[in-house]
């Protein structure tokens, strides 16, 4: 079964598209080591699992712990239910040679079922982690932070004859089209920042069937009923909301991520009510 | 000391500009495992140290041995003598809160003094790398790979005013020219391969002092004088020339490292004599 395929199926089952984020920031932590970055994971992980529609660690915060930041990272993998898919937010971006490397990396020696990707080398550094359907892959396209404007706003002219499209577009359009020409075998999605609503309808307009990873709600700032009316598919799904410290620095993890995961539940019925009424 | 100045200073040392990558590939190691990684590496530093101008261990190949990799990666930079600058090959890229955590990793954890780093994410991406000015970064600009063309070749209109540049051009002369004011403490350099020369040129036009890493000499195929002709500064330094598989792979490492940095030499020297010759 591919990534996508397996993703959709735990969405529908638990009603859920929160998307856990295991980021144990080194603030966040009682001391700072890699044992502190484990209990933070394994109690976040036991709190939220119901409600998850996927795990996301973000690779820097256990390589800052050297070797054992990476044992603590596959014990946090291992950890996570087998039926939740685990996306490991790494960011990564190599020519192939190396890009092989690092899908092993990923997908065998970490275990993981995803990753996240930079497409600045091109599709040849993307190609190695697609290769195999069952893994998946969210292509940054645009970003949820202040500096995502510098690169990927500007407007881009003469695009890629692939496309088939003529005019101007901002850089994070061209990326959200070339992924749509490089996703041949169902296995990759988008990055597209909440904190970005209009840019998130713009790439729903572009990718109409993607699933896109929206971070940005929580600790960013950004507004949930904004991004899910923008980047909802028309079934309601392909829309990933990840929140980390929204969650792991409320009070009871337990009930933020079932509220959260309410939230986003209600405020989706209330889309799709909405869409079925005006059509 | 400033990470270029240390760089410097060595490069005039030794006289040379070759810097020896550390990548153990998976099939050049003779079993598929962290030690042979290691024995990999420590050979290659022994037999090429003194032509050394700086070491680029690449993460990916030391990542896909899971925490055993990382341990070898800390020994294999704790192996290289104090006085040969090291770059770690890891073109990271993420949204402040967790670059700072790679920052760390990289600078504190692994004891490296550069790293290479991926633009697209923008300024406050790659700002917490550059608050210690002892600490170096590459950033990518025009890589050594088929897919560069893809996003990097893209037109661009309508530049960042701070740019104070009208008119279109390459998304990979804009992020030379954006490094360019992104530079305030002396520590940012570039990534442009050796495999488009007319590239190179055209950022060593943009970026007259900045230091280039310029990969693709050896495996990938370019020749060596048309870079040193396109990319090397006015003091005929500014380029370093990574090889990594060139030498790794040769009979004789010693000899091939010895061979390469006084090829860049010569080289160097003629050009040096020609532009003197023709000014």
């Amino acid at each position: 079964m591919g990534f996508f395929s397996v993703l959709e199926t735990r969405a529908r089952q638990t009603g859920s598209l929160l998307c856990v984020g295991l980021d144990p920031h080194l603030p966040d932590l009682p001391h700072p080591d890699a044992q502190s970055a484990r209990d933070f994971c394994l109690r976040l992980i036991e709190a939220t699992a119901d409600f998850a529609a996927a795990f996301k660690p973000n690779a820097g915060f256990f390589e800052v712990f050297g070797p054992q930041g990476i044992e603590v990272l596959m014990e946090v993998i291992q950890t996570i239910p087998k039926d939740v898919p685990v996306i490991l937010d790494a960011k990564r971006g190599d020519i192939a040679s190396t890009a092989q490397a690092y899908a092993q990396a990923a997908f065998q020696t970490l275990s993981a079922n995803a990753i996240t990707l930079s497409p600045y080398l091109g599709y040849d550094s993307i190609q190695p982690f697609l290769e195999d359907s069952q893994k998946g892959v969210f292509l940054l396209c645009k970003t949820s932070n202040p500096g995502a404007a510098d690169l990927q706003d500007l407007m881009v002219t003469q695009l890629p004859k692939d496309l088939k499209v003529e005019g101007a577009y901002p850089l994070y359009q061209v990326v959200a089209m070339l992924a749509q020409t490089w996703n041949k075998s169902d296995n990759l999605g988008l990055v597209v920042g909440a904190t970005h609503p209009d840019a998130l309808q713009q790439v729903r307009r572009l990718v109409s069937d993607l699933w896109i990873l929206s971070p940005g709600v929580g600790a960013q700032g950004a507004a949930l009923s904004e991004a899910l009316k923008a980047g909802l598919r028309k079934d309601c799904l392909g829309l990933l909301i990840p929140v980390s410290r929204g969650i792991s620095r409320a009070a009871n993890p337990y009930l933020a991520a079932q509220e959260l995961s309410q939230r986003i539940q209600v405020e989706s019925q209330k889309i799709l009510a909405a869409r079925d009424s005006s059509a």
